[in-house]
């Protein structure tokens, strides 16, 4: 099996037959981890290098994860040991790291547009694990992986994303996957925080989270970014809190058996309570767990791509 | 083989078979190390997490090894590369991390307690890699090996440890399993630095070091962290070296084939003298060796128990 | 098949059928990097610690890529996560690790002779990674299998090295390779960057750019350092760029299919035109992807020669 796909830059424009694939192999990678052996061989001889420009714990383990359960041979390359400092270009770096025959490259970076550039520099598979404020595609992947576990579908599921929609990377691959799959999606945050490209996306805009959550089967909160609080978009926290802050009360406007969703880290109290946080309609914790089944059936099928070419 | 504890918080409580049980196999272990291919399979498929929030370089590499040794898939996780600075809470983070699946995890923390803090919010098996100055577990277990290794029993082996009680997750951890194996524990250091718990502990307390070590059959030093010298509990470093510093001099009141210990790194010339610690009764790099051995035989028992399960 | 050297430290004084065996042993392991299946297992079950005191990016990973792709098991050591920061001297570092049971320390540090300092400390194969401005034997290896693949033999060959010869542990390593081959190497750079020792490594020294490579098979500029800028023997960057730095012009004194090559990263526009790096001429990228057979060779030769003391 392969993909259309050559790369995983993001989930604008990947067509439906990949987006099922990939949510389909997930599905039987994910039964290979709650095995005793969580080991399959399909990456034994094959070097994926994890190239981390932005410090992401959660990111790194998970992908490394993926890549060992699949017997590839992993390399992590995090800035700080980097030769950013010597101030060496990019296009160096990578070409130079790809001169080691490197067959899949995992990159996060703080600009967008640097996994596709690197796609020109190498011949290695490249896998966005996030570009600034553009993608994080397999967020959105393991996203909708787990609406579709819990919902049994994503076409015709009402999902309402609240907070810092124009910093968020993980709203756009969302919302690039869900409409693609048929889902409709609803964006809501401070209006200082809504991208205004809205009209592209082909979502609908609220002010007010009752509203953007009404009758919705999934309601996501975004992490609230602390450190952008100086730019001058942001409202206060307390104020953020209490208009754009998911609780016990507001919630109530989603559907009764709503999943609640959010990327992690979570600021507890502020864009989501713990009460939700930690509560029966929490799916939190399963979309660790399936981000980790996600990467795994992204890195076999691209690198089944690969291996198509041979006789 | 399994044994009766689930996961190695500390040797307090831990039974005299379940002791047994872990220094037999580190024994076997020990052999695996000394042969060319040092490589054997049990925990193949099994995923180990190394959570360190306080930098440990020889403790760290010990664990590796043993783990790669075993054949499992090795993933580290250090403070500086952590969610720690985003403020998620210690819970939040290993919620996740568990979420991806993880077999086991060695964690060393500063705060005592969180090894067993950790099993309440994860089904992986724990082991304490040290937690502030309550136990060092593996420490312990290294240091009885190497004991009994060397004198062929522990029962009634006078052992004095020599140093910052008071602060040493190592001397508590050395004093539970040598006193449930039977062996006499005396402590000496100033003071200050003898904890007041120490009836409880059942150990001798000594503040001269002759007396402390008048027929020891093993002589332990502990290092002494330069920078708790601040603290107001500590004497000069001059004046350490002459009270407690051992010595060819006062080491004599020992037996004359006492072993000399130290779990390192040694303040050379401090707590004790190079002429010791490279002398003909050291056995601190057996010490490391055997680290590597019993590391292996806690990762294997404990991950035995969880195969058990299985039919 | 094994090596008169037990330990790769330098090149200096390798004799020529232990050079030769090296760069036959990197030709044959190239061949499994532009495979699909880039993994061979001879170092299965022994145990790899890199052991870097300086951060380095390049060489780090391909070396850890070398020991992976040839199945050992690998420990990564650098100085942020270690002891050095609690005063311990590097001979108990070493001892401590080596007590572990490692096969093999790669070992990168400041200062010249610490790879030879190793082998007194510990019974592990060492193999110099670069030692202050002393050697980088693996560097001068790859420089030498480029060149000899690329121009068939290294004997009669003219290679120009340009640039700060006296901090160089590059030039130094190909200079010992180069002239125990039978090729003709030149030197050159300002007169404050030429070694005093000069004569003793048989080598002909130039100031002048043009008349350096007259004539030359090969053409090898050294990176600046840019943090030297301040020792005082050091021009101005502009006045370096005018009277060393390679470009279209001063390249057409070297033979017209004369090698460009750079050990990387580069300084562009500086001690290279970017002209020249990227051009026909230039085999930069070919250097970085035989590094890693060159590695592969150097640790499977010096492994062997352990496994033949068995029977």
């Amino acid at each position: 099996m392969s993909l259309q796909i050559k790369h995983l830059l993001g989930l604008r424009g990947v067509g439906v037959p990949d987006l099922q694939a990939i949510l389909d192999t997930a599905d039987s990678f994910k039964e290979v981890l709650l095995r005793e052996i969580k080991k399959v061989p399909p990456l034994r001889g094959k070097t994926i290098l994890n190239l981390f420009y932005e410090a992401s714990t959660r990111t790194r383990i998970s992908f490394e994860l993926a890549e060992k359960r699949l017997s590839g041979d992993v390399i992590n390359f995090t800035t700080s040991a980097s030769s950013v400092a010597k101030g060496e270009s990019l296009k160096d770096t990578v070409k130079n790291i790809a001169a080691m025959k490197i067959d899949m490259i995992v990159v996060r970076h703080a600009s967008p547009g640097v996994p596709a550039y690197l796609t020109q520099c190498t011949n290695a598979v490249v896998i966005n694990a996030g570009d600034g404020s553009n993608e994080h595609p397999t967020q959105g992947l393991l996203d909708m992986m787990t609406m579709r576990e819990k919902k049994g579908k994503l076409a015709g599921l009402r999902v309402a994303i609240i907070g810092d929609i124009l910093h968020s990377r993980v709203a756009r691959s969302n919302i690039w996957g869900l409409k693609a799959m048929g889902a409709e999606v609803r964006i809501c945050g401070p209006s200082t925080l809504i991208p205004p490209d809205v009209s592209e996306l082909g979502v609908q805009v609220f002010y007010r989270v009752e509203e953007a959550i009404a009758g919705a089967d999934v309601v996501m909160a975004l992490r609230i970014q602390l450190e952008r609080q100086k730019s001058g978009l942001f409202p206060s926290l307390n104020e953020y809190r209490n208009l754009f802050g998911l609780n016990r009360y507001n919630i109530q406007a989603a559907k009764k058996d709503a999943l609640i969703m959010h990327p992690g880290p979570i600021n507890r109290g502020l864009e989501l309570s713990s009460e939700l946080a930690d509560g029966a309609q929490s799916v939190i914790l399963e979309q660790v767990t399936n981000g980790v089944a996600v990467r795994m059936a992204v890195l076999y099928l691209l690198s089944g791509a690969d291996l198509e070419e041979k006789p």
